[in-house]
């Protein structure tokens, strides 16, 4: 039997709330925190959004952009009196982020990631951040290949879906504020729980793109010794499309849920064997069974993701 | 050491020379025969083309297309007086379809094919077709998912590869023709031996394909007792997009590159264990020096498919 998500959709309802006319700071401007600045300033012109990345080069490009309207590398400088911090670094750098930002988050802030992960990020928050301070695990399911604030995209995430994990100590406002933040940026929200969250994400997500490196890794090695990249067609091009995404991002996701998506790869390893022995024993009435079946799961996924899109 | 492929270029030029004015017919008239007849319709205008196809409806598709002058489903009628026969069925169909037309093809006759594998079908071509009948083994590595007169492209073949694998035994004048055919279609040629081509097919085409549908085959599993497909992103979707393409012709091709295909599906295999060992023991410096590996591979892809194309 088909057991249904621990999901449920955020009441729809008229854009509302989330407007903040004071100090946001997004933390790791990237493609995701960039995106998402892009939206808040079409959403609440007069917001002043600080930039906080590592690297400086990255800034000035969002400041060039017009992403931030200021930006700092020190953390604990850029999340000073703001009203909504959001940390959009790679996964792994999340918990370091909310170490040195703990100190110097004003009471009533909400603090929100945009990470792949959430089991692990949501039990971490918890332990770091001061009482008073809100956090909300997010999870806008959008992005490209491409990474840093050149990459940042208007409408990135339109149309697409936005999970919030909520824990049973998450408060409802500051829930209800971040909901209303993504449906602004024309995300549909969704609420589930975070582990929930991370057994859905390494099956659709994280086991495509682990694959898409072992295979372009495994035609690398094969063109090393004999040249055949040459004679590569459409198929092998989406496969390095998903394998050109940020190693350092991917590795991250890979540490964060290991667990997760340690089960599903063992489940591609049994399903992949099993297509192989079918080859093996001349079974071709069974291989294309299977072949039809697969090719019917294009008419299933998410219509958010109609367009290109990664991660 | 990296050996350099068997294969060379056909020494560039002005195209020309295969410009057939009398009757050419083209067998399986869907996506690579439907596109390659368009070809042929502006390159030489006064050309007849007949369609055989095995589907009536198909045929008058083609024949509404206009990638058609006429058409039958009758394979001797269809390659009587034809100066050029193309026979674009799945590669399995191809040794039958050689064999019902053999007796009917007039001298002179030169017949080609599109299949994906070529060792197999030069042997067999070699045994059916009889003498004064000329037989040039073919491989434009060009088309997209879609299948059927219907997805016909005019364009599909520029700046593509088109792979002809002569044999010893292959007329040189005919070789030339249909070299200049394919040029003529705006396609790059390269001549290279059937052993060749079908290794380097199986570790850019075939592997990929492959994946993709036990890919999406696990996704679905999953799916089936939780949902997770509504969580899908960019990542899944370039899958379901590979693993859409024909399950016969896929199946063909595994069956007529049996060897090949298991010896490569067998080295990712092994490169797949060695990614997941490497999160197993938490070595994610390693794994990430491997995702950077294959991140770099996109750069050496054939530029002629930065363009959607599939097979």
């Amino acid at each position: 039997m088909r057991r249904s998500l621990k999901a449920h959709r955020a009441a729809p309802g008229r854009v509302k709330g989330f407007i903040p006319c004071k100090k946001t700071t997004i933390i790791g401007v990237g493609l995701i925190g960039g995106s998402l600045a892009l939206e808040l300033k079409g959403i609440s012109p007069c917001a002043k959004i600080v930039g906080v990345d590592r690297t400086l080069g990255n800034l000035k490009v969002a400041r060039k952009r017009g992403l931030v309207d200021s930006y700092t590398t020190d953390i604990a400088k850029g999340v000073k009196n703001s009203e909504l911090v959001v940390v959009a670094t790679p996964v792994r750098s999340i918990e370091r982020v909310l170490k040195i930002a703990a100190p110097h988050l004003k009471k009533g802030c909400i603090v929100t990631d945009v990470g792949s992960v959430k089991e692990k990020i949501a039990k971490k928050a918890a332990s770091i951040l001061p009482e008073g301070v809100f956090f909300v695990p997010g999870h806008p399911i959008a992005g490209t290949e491409f990474s840093g604030a050149e990459a940042a995209l208007k409408g990135l995430f339109k149309g697409k879906k936005c999970i919030l994990t909520p824990t049973a100590s998450t408060d409802r406002k500051a829930l209800k504020k971040i909901a209303s933040l993504w449906r602004a940026a024309g995300s549909e929200v969704v609420v589930m729980d975070a582990r929930t969250h991370d057994k859905a994400l390494a099956s659709v997500s994280h086991l495509p793109h682990f694959v898409a490196y072992a295979l372009v890794g495994t035609v690398a090695d094969i063109d090393k010794k004999t040249s055949v990249l040459p004679y590569s067609a459409g198929g092998l091009r989406d496969f390095t499309r998903i394998a050109a995404s940020s190693p350092q991002m991917w590795t991250d996701i890979c540490a964060m849920n290991k667990r997760a998506l340690l089960k599903v790869v063992k489940k591609f390893e049994k399903t992949l064997e099993a297509l192989r022995t079918l080859v093996e024993k001349g079974d071709f009435h069974s291989l294309r069974k299977k072949f039809e079946r697969a090719k019917k799961v294009r008419g299933l996924l998410n219509p958010g993701v109609a367009k290109p899109g990664g991660c």
